[in-house]
Formats: structure tokens, C-alpha cells, sequence
């Protein structure tokens, strides 16, 4: 069975030498000293390879069941998230108001990275209602906020998202869920919706939906659409659960993975539905859940090659297969551990890179909405919707590919579920495709976010990504291994994006044809910045002779393995985008 | 549900047009007339598609069973194992003396490819056999011969391959199986072999395993290796079943994918085998069955593509959603087919560009088999013994990716297991690590295919592409569009090889530290060539005017994207090659 060891000390040298975060000057930063976030992810940690992780499988193997039009969860579920309940996880980064810690967002990753590697299915039930709670604080009246809030923060009720219906996915203007207002204000919601994550469940009491549907009156396309609070039990005035609400699970999906999380058909045969937010500008308020969603899953990308990784290294180390081709590395044995090899070191390698960088990327983006909702940074902002997509999009792509590399250090132990490492990636293979499928996402990114504010916050990240070359410079060891590199492949992205202002005016299929290729351009700079802040601070740890000095090695020798094997991808990535819209449009599709 | 299409049409273009087969100048190929080549593909492409692709979700979801020691395929297989043995399929390319048709190994690949899409788990019953089949001509005596193999190609029984043992699967070497010499020239073999694809069924009267086990007085490592033949019934002099054999299913292994396949853990307690080919020369005669096995297992990885494909495909051209960006396509309609999408073409056009070029590299790879073994050409051996490792590892990498790119095209449909997709990329999974891990074909690759007979092949597969450059540059139109790309790629190539020439010498891991990226260049470098290859003969068939003009502009439009946006990764592995061996080697085992 795999294991998980939560990679605290590697959080913390992202959390204090790279970002720096007690001195970031964001409000509520200046209490996150080293020894209370070492001792906020110490006891997360522990939760997530001692309650989480065995239960992993478990969820696979089990799934959940529909019974008597109640969701069953996997055997220890129900007990774990008692204990997830009692030690306020949920809570950490929500308002105190709310009954939440009310610490950072950037916190509330770090701990959610480690119950993603753990178990990615039953963090949903809590990561779900955690985006429903951001919108209904965002976007709720006082009233819905005292009635539902506190009760979710605490995960005594949790919380869904409800936007795909059978006919329309990235398409929701197409939808035909109705909501028809009544006498006392609230709406009648009629219709189904499907992929409903953790859409019921046995672990709480109450479970908030919050519904796209069309309300009259609204027009046609996403114009129409409005957001709907549905609870499964209503509310009664002293806050007790009344009557059922007619909504109920048509059926779970049979899925590739997540089987721990309950993928629910939802119908609602007139449902009471509250307004939330304006009329008519649901997308606005549903797009306040999506965000902080689409970082949430980024994140699941990464977190599952995160525990692939831990365990592809650890059979790496185990496994006797083999001599190393310079000398015997373990004479007396039958053989040399595979980590001998050089193709198995190079597969190591990319994962370690990769999770590590993705790692750094992450937590910046988490630190960038810290800045943006606790200091208004406006700059923060633009900065960190550009990013979206790329963290989205690039982290889940990349964190896929690379659980599927450490599945493969196993031979044919990987392809065996016992072995766990199948799961790992059927587990990690949705992130790719739900809250808005990677295409989607260099859609967003390409088609909305390069222009958006006049293109000011794509100049920024590259003026940022020019001063950090230019301060640096004088740094030899940096400017070799690390800033040239990195300047590089930015100046792949600079042409890019200049290829696109280009061509996509007259031809806008030029720049959508590769906007895939782009994000992932994007990815790869971003990652190749995170590297070179990185291996500066640990340059900065080993010239100041403090801490680990093989810890702050091991940095920097990771790092220098991304510059040189990894960011050449940029040069391909640029080929194909430069080769425009010809090959990409040339055929009928009757001629494919 | 999925469905199959043979795609007899892009076949007999490779076959006729392309490789020009019945003017070839191969013993048997002068009568593989295009009449009578499509009158074989159609008929097996009915099988494919009528008989074995509706069973393949039956055989995901129902899975084997082991009942009383006795394997149970899931329903219909049995029925359909019937259909193959009355059409003869198994016997199509093996020797009529035995009971075979006769026809060429490329022939066999084409058919292979059809039955592979349509249903991969039910066709390695056959797969297997057939390369047992293969080992036992060989190397078997007459005796051998003809007790085993015309009931062998008959399917009355089946064959199979056991290798791998817990400890010991790269490394044969470690082998623990023992064969002990009985008075009667027989062996008797003890020991404990996994991941024995077909182990057991109950399809075959009879299932004859070829097992590696270690004979006193060989030596230490793979020199001590013989290989065995083990019935599992003891077959009487008069060919009529004896005794069962103590060869017994431990256990069926549960797996991601392939669940219509068993594969078994065996025992051997003792049970009677008999040696076939020279006793302690055992690997030589596996690798038969290795190198024929590791075609087939590359054909399994674009034929896993191939099916997907056109599963995306009809779902891109039926699926509403969104509008064209330059104007609706679909006016009358909700919204337009997302194959409007520039980032579907994108994906779907990467999808189409390597199946066809991947179909067109395998069938060469089997037209230089028959050119070998038909002609014994030795410079075709050669190629195609340099080139197996290419067609195993670069085939499966890419055929699994693109997979996954077909299973992404239904958004969150393609995570439900209802609509197939799942499934496609749960089998393809495997193709990657059986028959060698690609890791280990890359190894192969570079420590030992390169160098062979003085680098008399790889000059050889340069000098082809040169060759076939020069030949043609007088056509413009091929040559901005493939010559170039194609010359450019194979001057990476070329700069790889050098590489390693300069630096393996004096340290083996410079060259082991790029073997992986060297064997994606290689495969790029292939599948460039034939689509140079492609597009030449479509624009011939153009230019004489027969033939369906939308196909052959369809071909060459197809090519171009692939010269223009996949080629350009062989800069990236170059790239990736010529940093050497530090980075991959930088941490010691303890600092991962």
C-alpha cells in the first residue's frame, strides 16, 4: 500500500525563504512566523498520512452507493471527517466571523496540498463546500450568510456546485434548468444538472447546492442565468432543519477514478431556491467559486505527483533490478536498486522538478490572493487571474504526465491496483478536464486574460520576470544555470505573445490555435521563475551557513535540472504556435 | 457505447502506394495485389468491428474470474474465440505447413491493428500464442513442431510467455525458477512466474507455456537461462490430451486495464517441461518471441489511439457547444460542433497526425520483417532490429498520450466509464510497461542497438533519409513542407548520436542520460520520414488524377501538421541530451 510523508520542510522553505511571508506586509501575514506555520503543517501532516492516506484506497476500491436515494460513503469516511470537523480544518482560512481561524488563503493551500496528496476524493466533500462558502460570502445577503455560513464552515453542512447539465458543459447558456419566482420571494427550480462532486453524502447533515438556472425574463445565452442557493433540508427561522426540499440523486457516475466522492446526477423537481446575488448575473457570482476552484484543482495536479513521486522514489530505492553500468552500487545484494540507472533518475528527476516547482508556483498564486483580497493590491489581482488558467491548465497537465512517470519507475507493480499507484493516476487524470477543461482554460487564458486591462498584466509579469534577471545578474552562479535560461524561454514567451497580437486581429484562429501550446509556454516560464527564486534563496541559506546545507544543495540541483531539461520545451512550444492556423484549420470536417 | 470503423482505406493506401508492396521485389508479396489485400482487410475489419469491438466493454467490466483453479472469460468471449478459429485469423501469416495461410508478417500487422482496436484484451489471447508459435519454429525440434504448433495455430491451444517473477523482471538474470533433469530428458520446473498475460482461460482444450527457468551447471545470471515448454495438460504420443500438468493460476492480478485478458500469477510445482533450443541459451530464443512481441505491443499503442480517435472524432462533430469565433457554423442549432473549436482541431489533428504516421512506420517496420526473414536481407534485419525499441517505446509513449488527448475531446464525459474512453486509455496504459518498459527499450536503444554491427544500421537509416531527401528536392512543394522539417529533424538526430559518440565513451551515463529523449527524437524522425513518404504518393496520385482527390489532400495536409507541430520536438530533446549527465546525476539517492 503507498504512503504519504507530508513534505513540511519543503513548505516551509517556500512559505519563509522564498516568499517571505512574515515579511510580505500583507495584512494578517505578520503573525505566520516559522514556528506557527511549522506547527499548523505538522499537525495537518499528520491528519493527511494518518487519518487520510489509508483511506485512500479504501475510497477506490469501495466507491460510493446509492441507497434508498442516499449516498453511502467508504467505510471510515464518516469517522474521518469527524475528525477533519474537530480539528477545524475546513476553517482555517475562513473569516472568524464565521466561526472560521481566519488565517491566510496561502495557508489553507499549503494545508489543502497535503489532504489532496492524501486523498484527493474525500478532500472534495470539504474543498466544494469551502468554494461555496466564498461565494455566499461574496455574494449573499446578511440573512443567507448567518443561515448558511457558520454551519459549513464547521462541515456540518456541506456545499456543491451545480452548473453542467447533460446537453450543456463549457456551454452553460445553453442550459435549461428553470427557476420560476414565487410568492414569497423564492424560485422554484426545476431541472438536472450532472457531475454534481460530492452532491450527497452520509457525512452531514445538510447539503447546499448552489444552482445555475434561468429565471424569466433574463434573455437569451448566459445573460439569463442566476444563482440559486437549493439546501437539501430547508432552513427553518431558528436555523433547525425543516422539510425535505424535492432534489435528489438520480444516480453516482461510474468514474475512472474519485470513486471516494460521489459524481451525482441532481434532479430538482421544484425546488425552493434562493436568489443569491443579482438577478440575471449569476456567471458573475459563479465565477467567484470557479476561480478559487480552478486553483484548488491546479493544486490537486500537482499534490497527486506529489505522493506518486514519494513513492516511485521510495520503490526506486527498494527495488533490485539491475547493475549500475559504472560499478556495482550493492555488491552484496543480487542487484543495484534501480535509483542506480540513469533513465530512472531522469524520470525521478522531471517528477521531483516538476513538484517542486508547481509547489513554489502555487503558493505564490496563493499569495497573490492574499495580496489582492487582504491589501486590495490591484496589481495582485490582475496578476493572479492571469495566472489561473496557467496554474489550472499547465499544474494538471504536467501533474498527470508526471504521476503517470512515477507509475511507470514500478514496471508491471505499477499497472496492479494493489500497488496503488494506478490510482493515483485515474485519480489525478479529472483534473485535467473538470472546472473547465484544459482547452477551456488556454481559451481563458489566450482569449480573455492576455487582454484584459489592456494587456497590463501580462506587462507586469514580464517586467517582473526582467527586473528579477536584472537585479540578479551580478550572481554568477544564478545568471549561468538559472537566469539565462530563464530569459530565454521568457523571450519564447514574449514572442509568442506577440505573434498572437500579430496574426489574431485580422485571424483570430491564429492566436486560438495555439493557445494550448501558449499556456503551457506560460507554465514552463513561470515554473523556470519559481526555480531561479528558489535556488537564490538557497544560495542565499548555504553563503549564510545556516540550516541543512544538503537540503539547500539538493535545491539548487533541482532547480538546475528544470532550466536545463525542462524549460527547453519553451523553443517547441513557440514552433508550433508560430506555425499559426494553417495546419490547424486546414481540413472540412467532413474530411477528417 | 464506442464503436470501430477498419480503416481499410488509410491501410491499403500505406500498402499499395506507399510501400508499393506487390512490387517489391519480397518472396510471397507478388501476390498482394490491392484486390486481394482489401478483400482480407474487409473481411477482418467485419470481425473487428461486428464481433470483437462490441465485447470490449463487456470484457472491462465483467473481467476473468478464477473459478476452481479454472479461468473464466467474461461473456461472449468464448463465442467469439470460436469466430477467430473458424476464420482461420490466427494462421493468416504463419506457414502453411502447419496449417497457416502463408501470407506475409505485414499482412498479419494489418489485421493485427483491426482486432487490436477493436477489443486489445481479447486479442492478446491470440497475440501471445502467435509468438509462441514463433519461438517453437524456432527453435523447437520437428517433434516439438509438430506436436505443438498446428493446434498452437489452430487456437485449439493457446500459448503463452512467462519471464517476469516478483523479484525479478527486467533483471532475468536474478531468476529463481529451477529446472531439474529427469531420467527421461524432461525437466521438471518449480518456481513461481507473474504477469502472465493468458495465463489461463477457458477458451483452448489446452494452454502451452513457455517458461524460463534456471538447468544446473549455467552459471551465474541470464548465461544459466534455458527455456522450457509446459503444457498444461502432457500431451500422448498420439497428440491426444494426457495428464494435467502441476502448473496451477495463483491468482488473477486485478489491473487498470486489459481486464478481459487474465493475467495469471503461475506455480510450477514440479511440472513436466521439455527444452527447447539449446540448453542455457534460453534468452536468445525468448527474444523470438521478445522482439516479434514488442512490435505488436507498438501496434497496440497507436491501435488504442486509433479507436479513440474516431470515438472523438464523431463525438467533436456531434457535441453542441459554443460558437465558431469567426461566425456560426450552425445557425439553426443551439450552438455549433465543438470541432469548430480551433484547440479541438489542434488536438484532434495531433491525434490523426501520429496514428497514421505511426501506421505507416509499423507496417514498414513489418514490410523489413518480411524483407528479412522472406528475402534474408541483411541490411532489412538490421533496421528493423535498431528500429524495434523505436516502434515499441515511442509508439506506446505517444499512442497512450494521444489516448488521453481523445479522451479529453468529451470533457467530463470522458471520465465516465459508460462512454468508453476510460477504457481506451486504462488498456493503452499497459503497452508502455510490458514487453520491456519503455525505459528499458530506450537502454536497448542507445547502449546496444546503436553500436551494433559497428553502427552499420543507424548509417544505414541516415543515409535513407538522405537519400530519399535528395531524390526529391526538385519537388518545391515537398520540399518546404516535409524535406526540410524532415532534413532539420534528422540533423538533430544525427547531432544526438554524435553526442553520444563524444561523451559515452568515457562516461556511459552521458549517453544513458539521454537515451530516453533519443528514442522520442528517433520516433520523430520515423514518423517525419513517412509522412515525406505519404505525401510524396498522394501528391502523385493527385497529379495522375485517380483516384478520391479530398483523400490524397487530406493525406498531405495531415503530414504538414505534423511536420510543423510535432517535429519541432526534436530540438527539444536534443536540447534535453546535450545537458548531459550532470544534471540527471547531480543528488545522491539520499538527497531525492
Amino acid at each position: 500500500m503507498p504512503s504519504y510523508t507530508a513534505p513540511a520542510k519543503d513548505m516551509q522553505f517556500v512559505l519563509h525563504e522564498v516568499l517571505n511571508i512574515s515579511d510580505a506586509g500583507i495584512p494578517g501575514y505578520e503573525d505566520l512566523e516559522p514556528d506557527f506555520t511549522s506547527a499548523v503543517l505538522d499537525e495537518a501532516g499528520k491528519v493527511a498520512s494518518e487519518v487520510l492516506a489509508p483511506l485512500n484506497p479504501v475510497g477506490d476500491t469501495e466507491g460510493c452507493t446509492l441507497e434508498n436515494g442516499v449516498v453511502r460513503t467508504p467505510t471510515g469516511f464518516k469517522a474521518a471527517f469527524e475528525q477533519m470537523k474537530e480539528g477545524g480544518w475546513n476553517g482555517l482560512d475562513l473569516p472568524e466571523e464565521f466561526g472560521g481561524q481566519g488565517l491566510p488563503y496561502l495557508m489553507g493551500t499549503a494545508v489543502g496540498e497535503m489532504f489532496v496528496s492524501a486523498n484527493m476524493a474525500f478532500n472534495m466533500y470539504q474543498g466544494l463546500t469551502h468554494g461555496a462558502i466564498s461565494a455566499i460570502i461574496a455574494h449573499g445577503t446578511e440573512d443567507q450568510k448567518t443561515t448558511f455560513v457558520p454551519k459549513m464552515v464547521s462541515l456540518d453542512w456541506t456545499g456543491t456546485m451545480n452548473l453542467t447539465e447533460p446537453h450543456a458543459g463549457t456551454d452553460l447558456g445553453i442550459m435549461r434548468t428553470k427557476a420560476e419566482p414565487q410568492a414569497d420571494g423564492s424560485y422554484a427550480i426545476t431541472g438536472q444538472k450532472i457531475f454534481i462532486s460530492a452532491g450527497d453524502h452520509d457525512m452531514a447533515e445538510n447539503v447546499i447546492h448552489l444552482v445555475l438556472a434561468k429565471a424569466p425574463g433574463g434573455g437569451e445565452g448566459t445573460k439569463g442565468i442566476s444563482l440559486f442557493i437549493v439546501p437539501k433540508f430547508l432552513v427553518n427561522a431558528d436555523g433547525s432543519l425543516g422539510a425535505r426540499n424535492p432534489v435528489s440523486v438520480g444516480k453516482i457516475e461510474e468514474k475512472m477514478g474519485i470513486h471516494g466522492n460521489a459524481t451525482c446526477v441532481m434532479n430538482y423537481d421544484g425546488a425552493t431556491g434562493y436568489l443569491i446575488g443579482e438577478l440575471h448575473k449569476g456567471m458573475r457570482a459563479m465565477f467567484t467559486m470557479m476561480n478559487e476552484a480552478r486553483i484548488g484543482v491546479g493544486l490537486q495536479g500537482y499534490a497527486q505527483a506529489e505522493v506518486a513521486y514519494q513513492n516511485a522514489l521510495e520503490y526506486a530505492k527498494d527495488r533490485l533490478q539491475g547493475r549500475d553500468v559504472t560499478g556495482a552500487k550493492n555488491p552484496d545484494g543480487a542487484a543495484d536498486p534501480i535509483i542506480v540507472h540513469p533513465d530512472v533518475r531522469r524520470n525521478l528527476m522531471d517528477q521531483k522538478s516538476f513538484v517542486e516547482g508547481a509547489r513554489a508556483f502555487t503558493f505564490w498564486g496563493a499569495q497573490l490572493i492574499d495580496r489582492a483580497h487582504r491589501a486590495g493590491d490591484a496589481e495582485a489581482e490582475g496578476l493572479i487571474s492571469l495566472m489561473t488558467p496557467v496554474i489550472k491548465g499547465f499544474l494538471t497537465d504536467k501533474g498527470f504526465e508526471t504521476t503517470i512517470a512515477a507509475q511507470q519507475v514500478y514496471g508491471g507493480h505499477g499497472y496492479i491496483e494493489e500497488w496503488g499507484m494506478s490510482q493515483f493516476a485515474r485519480d489525478a487524470r479529472i483534473a485535467m478536464i473538470y472546472e473547465g477543461a484544459n482547452g477551456v482554460q488556454a481559451l481563458d487564458l489566450v482569449g480573455r486574460k492576455l487582454a484584459a486591462e489592456g494587456g497590463k498584466p501580462v506587462m507586469a509579469f514580464f517586467e517582473m520576470v526582467k527586473s528579477f534577471i536584472k537585479e540578479n545578474e551580478g550572481d554568477e552562479a544564478l545568471k549561468k544555470d538559472f537566469l539565462e535560461p530563464l530569459k530565454s524561454a521568457s523571450k519564447d514567451l514574449q514572442a509568442a505573445g506577440m505573434y498572437f497580437m500579430q496574426n489574431g486581429m485580422k485571424n483570430p484562429n491564429a492566436a486560438l490555435s495555439g493557445s494550448y501550446d501558449f499556456m503551457h509556454l506560460f507554465g514552463h516560464v513561470c515554473l523556470g521563475l519559481m526555480w531561479a527564486r528558489m535556488a537564490k534563496a538557497a544560495q542565499a541559506a548555504l553563503d549564510a551557513g545556516t540550516g541543512d546545507a544538503a537540503f539547500y544543495e539538493t535545491k539548487i540541483a533541482t532547480g538546475r535540472y528544470y532550466m536545463a531539461r525542462q524549460l527547453p520545451a519553451t523553443k517547441m512550444h513557440l514552433a508550433r504556435i508560430e506555425s499559426g492556423a494553417d495546419p490547424v484549420m486546414a481540413l472540412d470536417a467532413a474530411n477528417f
